[in-house]
């Protein structure tokens, strides 16, 4: 075990070099956000992150979250953490000032979620949710919900879920069965069992907002019959106290193979019948509404679930550094040295290295995606507006899939640095593969996102901005042939025969969508890795461009700089020549699988 | 949870088709091995598979290995399963007759101990590191010590345990300190701690055989001065009858990410002074020639521990398939049928595939292995026996690397497709995947394998083996180009790229050794996963070539060499692309890293 620390250095870069924090601050909704906000704000969440939330990490996997008669006891040392989290003011950073929240960018947000996530990946979902539920509630909630319920989520006070899930219903909404009738004074009864619902209860704050899908009495069958309703665990009175307990529970929790310190509850509503039959909910927006809400949630808990690939990964990469080169075991084969650390070792050093290079590609993918959400915000055209929303609409999808697939990989490689001790659950290295494993499968498993980039962010516009991110990728790959630079050149000739690969397999894929469907299907998870790969090399390719004009210049740390761009070609010969491979194998299809039926499956 | 089904008719087919099982029985070591034994032997291990260790897995992942203060319980009955184990004859099955073995060849043995690690892995590590030691034994010990052990240790009745491990001592065995010193009557005192000793006490037997590495004094520094000796956990008297408690003791069992079952142990020799201090032990062969002796167990272990990877690989296919045949979700996307089964997705369809088609190709790989040691073992002619036993040696880091990385990311698939519920502990998809973690470590790191497979087994005769290697993948090449069907050519085609990529990266490893040997080292493990791929497509187009014979002469069952057909494509299309990204990785070397210190993992 090793304490975390937080990368501040690679995540100012990343905010000031490729995402372009710098110029939020010249639009009016963030003129708060100058640099030196931004280091204190960096500083003191990395304090909070190293000092609070990374030493419970451990306790909270080997004591995990308990259902007590009372309900869900979280783990100890997780509720004073909680409250010191809100009252340092970092659960409402980036949420809008008039009602409590600080209103600074996402760009900013992003990095001291990061270092969260990080620190406890656990502790971090219930934020991560409440932020989700904030999000629906500013779009569609009446205003009389609204000053109920939305500064207390946004100090932290209360926390908020979703809940989507039911038994028969995991990937496919449209079969959700709960259901909810309209009662007096425009309330409902909501009827019906949750499942996989994080944060359902905890002893962390005295009231939990729930918003639950469910279908009104007549409403259409399938996915336009769904509609949102709030349902806060305790009934709140008109001058803001806590009423009654409402008729929503945590019956049971799971046993889970990671995140064992966040509560994953089976919730039942209206089932214990207090309120003779059905929680109290209100309708949230329009009937049947529902899943277009859920939606507005889910694209942001989505960048933040990529998020926790990469923050775990970055944990596990720590770890590993700090393991490696304590550990000596074998002598240099270069030097002959006798018994040296273990990041001596080609192989090692490989490995951290690639541990290194594909965590910072995916932090700038996401921090890029911030960057672009927040110029959506402070943006007046409707048309730029629109052109930065459908940019982080684009990436969103990349930067859920990748971060969270790099996540599981790198935590793997990080158990490798280890050996056999990476294998014992005391050192720590293996609770961090064993939490990301979910990161590829909730908030939309990574098939969902490669369907979802092909089918909603590549097509939906006739890949108008997929030709926007060709571009950007395209420049940089001039920028770096113009450079007359050779570690340069290499990296540009690598990014530029990797664009091709994607650029080649989206017009595959645009020119079989209709006649060969299955097989456009059968592509789109290797298509995705495709872009991810691609992107990486973007940004690495970006980093490696400015590290460089700083080092002629010679401004800044050209030690920093020196690694940033090794770390950038590293990338190119380790990742890039992948695109490639990805690009044959979506050209592909599915075309061996033809014609075939169960048969296929049989030995 | 599912039961478990041996894949009977893919091991045959590979058996037959790939591994010249049908010919060994021209062999006069194994004239017993008919097509008819062949067919009951693995009927009765698929049983014994099915009937009684696959239902115990969950129970010992749930329950786990307990230290007692008389020493360590196993799990709730697997003192009986392995009584039944033993009585059925399975721990034998390819040992020795003169000692009580069957003397069948490997290449059946290795399709029962495949059964064997996909019903139960932690079952099969005891029968594992037991074999290892009784080749040991037949390698090296005297005929005294033979005549007392190896019939005890080949029917079961004892079991095995190979003690390397040091806290300071792992991959790097010249660090080992623990040591011996002659005692009366020719046997020795040793005094030390091992660690991660896998099955190092239990209650399975009523005794254990410890084969320890350890240190003569004045034994020469390093890897040149560790001997051998067997430290039975009780002593054995003259007539065969159990003696004294020898003082070697289980101190602790390590806490694990996966195989609970399977006890870990600290084992202390020598530390409790029962006999005045030491444990009795008796030297094996040569004074410190243990290294050299623990190899010949290691590369059969080695070989054992990448069929784990693609037992467990076959499990997880196996549970991922039950529940996506079972589990409705969602609207067919081609036919437009409303809630179908999770299998009807092309995505989830990619999924299996991709599982079946890479634990087929390692199957294989892992199968003419045995086919090879088997000939090594059959034929007399002392050059043929070096190319058979020069072949195999090239292939077991091939298939010890490629089979547990590829078991890591099977099972990783296998948790994906179950989505939510894969990563609830109760449906046991997780177990799978925290079982395979430690197959990359142990016995030797992936890292330590592609070294071996670089430094030995590819230059140690100048590239002669490979050479032979390069040359039967080429004559696949050929075959499927010549073909005349489509489906073959386009296998052959992408294969033949994929060896270009393979031949090329040796050429440049070759020209690379001597001066940029940090550059070689670091490239090592993609030309081991490049050798991997290759290798898969080799067998894979092999095996579409034996199916496409029998369908065009009317034999056997056609929708399953279609099946195999189709595999094999599906293999080509989604892994054969990767090798060249790979040869461009190798070929790249560690140039981005060049000049390079610590300040590479600066953030």
């Amino acid at each position: 075990m090793s304490d975390y620390i937080a990368p501040i250095k690679d995540m100012r870069f990343v905010m000031d070099e490729l995402a372009g924090f710098k110029e939020l601050s010249q639009f009016a909704a963030f003129e708060e956000a100058t640099p030196d906000v931004a280091d204190a704000v960096l500083e003191e969440a990395a304090k909070f992150a190293t000092g609070v939330l990374s030493p419970l990490n451990r306790i909270g996997d080997v004591e995990g979250a308990r259902l007590t008669p009372v309900g869900v006891a979280t783990a100890p040392g997780w509720k004073q953490a909680y409250q010191a989290f809100c009252a340092a003011g970092w659960n409402g950073l980036s949420a809008p000032v008039e009602f409590g929240g600080q209103g600074l960018p996402d760009t900013l947000g992003i990095a001291t979620r990061e270092m969260v996530c990080s620190a406890n990946l656990s502790f971090s979902l219930g934020p991560l949710l409440t932020t989700g539920a904030v999000s629906a509630l500013l779009t569609c909630a009446s205003d009389e919900l609204k000053a109920i319920y939305l500064e207390k989520m946004i100090s932290g006070a209360w926390t908020g879920t979703m809940n989507l899930t039911e038994p028969q219903a995991g990937s496919d909404l449209a079969l959700i069965r709960a259901r909810a009738e309209p009662d007096v004074d425009g309330a409902y009864r909501v009827f019906g069992q949750k499942i996989f619902i994080t944060y359902g209860d905890h002893d962390m704050t005295d009231n939990i907002v729930h918003l639950v899908l469910a279908r009104l009495p007549d409403a259409p069958a399938g996915v336009k019959g769904i509609s949102m309703f709030l349902v806060p665990k305790f009934l709140v009175n008109a001058d803001g106290s806590l009423g009654a307990r409402n008729d929503a529970y945590c019956v049971s929790l799971e046993h889970k193979l990671g995140i064992h310190a966040s509560p994953t509850c089976v919730m039942a509503f209206g089932d214990a019948g207090t309120f003779g039959g059905g929680a109290i909910g209100y309708l949230l927006g329009q009937p049947n509404r529902g899943l277009e809400y859920m939606f507005i949630m889910m694209n942001e808990a989505r960048l933040g679930v990529g998020l926790q690939g990469i923050a775990i990964a970055e944990r596990s990469y720590q770890q590993a550094l700090g393991y490696a080169r304590e550990r000596k075991q074998g002598r240099d084969a270069v030097t002959g040295e006798a018994l040296v650390t273990l990041d001596k070792h080609p192989d090692i050093r490989r490995m951290l290295m690639l541990m290194k290079c594909r965590i910072e590609a995916c932090r700038a993918m996401a921090y890029f995606t911030s960057g672009q959400l927040d110029r959506a915000h402070a943006v007046t055209d409707p048309e730029e507006k629109k052109r930065h929303l459908f940019l982080a609409e684009f990436m969103i999808p990349i930067v859920k899939g990748g971060g969270t697939e790099m996540g599981i990989e790198v935590t793997s490689l990080g158990i490798q640095i280890w050996g056999g001790m990476g294998f014992i659950e005391e050192t720590g290295a293996a609770q961090h593969w064993r939490d990301s494993r979910i990161t590829t499968i909730y908030e939309g498993t990574t098939g969902i996102q490669a369907n979802d980039l092909l089918f909603r962010k590549l097509m939906r516009d006739q890949g108008a901005t997929a030709k926007v991110v060709f571009g950007e990728v395209f420049a940089i790959v001039k920028a770096l042939g113009a450079s007359g630079k050779p570690e340069l050149q290499g990296i540009g000739q690598r990014l530029g025969l990797a664009l091709e690969a994607w650029t080649q397999a989206s017009e595959w894929l645009a020119a079989n969508a209709k006649n060969s469907l299955s097989g456009v299907l059968s592509a789109a998870v290797p298509y995705l890795h495709l872009a991810v790969t691609v992107c990486g090399g973007w940004f690495m390719g970006k980093a490696a461009l400015a590290a460089s004009g700083h080092i002629d210049a010679g401004e800044g740390d050209t030690a920093f700089y020196r690694a940033k761009i090794a770390s950038a070609c590293f990338y190119a010969d380790q990742m890039l020549p992948q695109a490639t491979a990805y690009g044959e194998t979506v050209r592909a299809g599915d075309r061996a699988l033809l014609g075939m039926g169960d048969e296929l499956f049989m030995n």
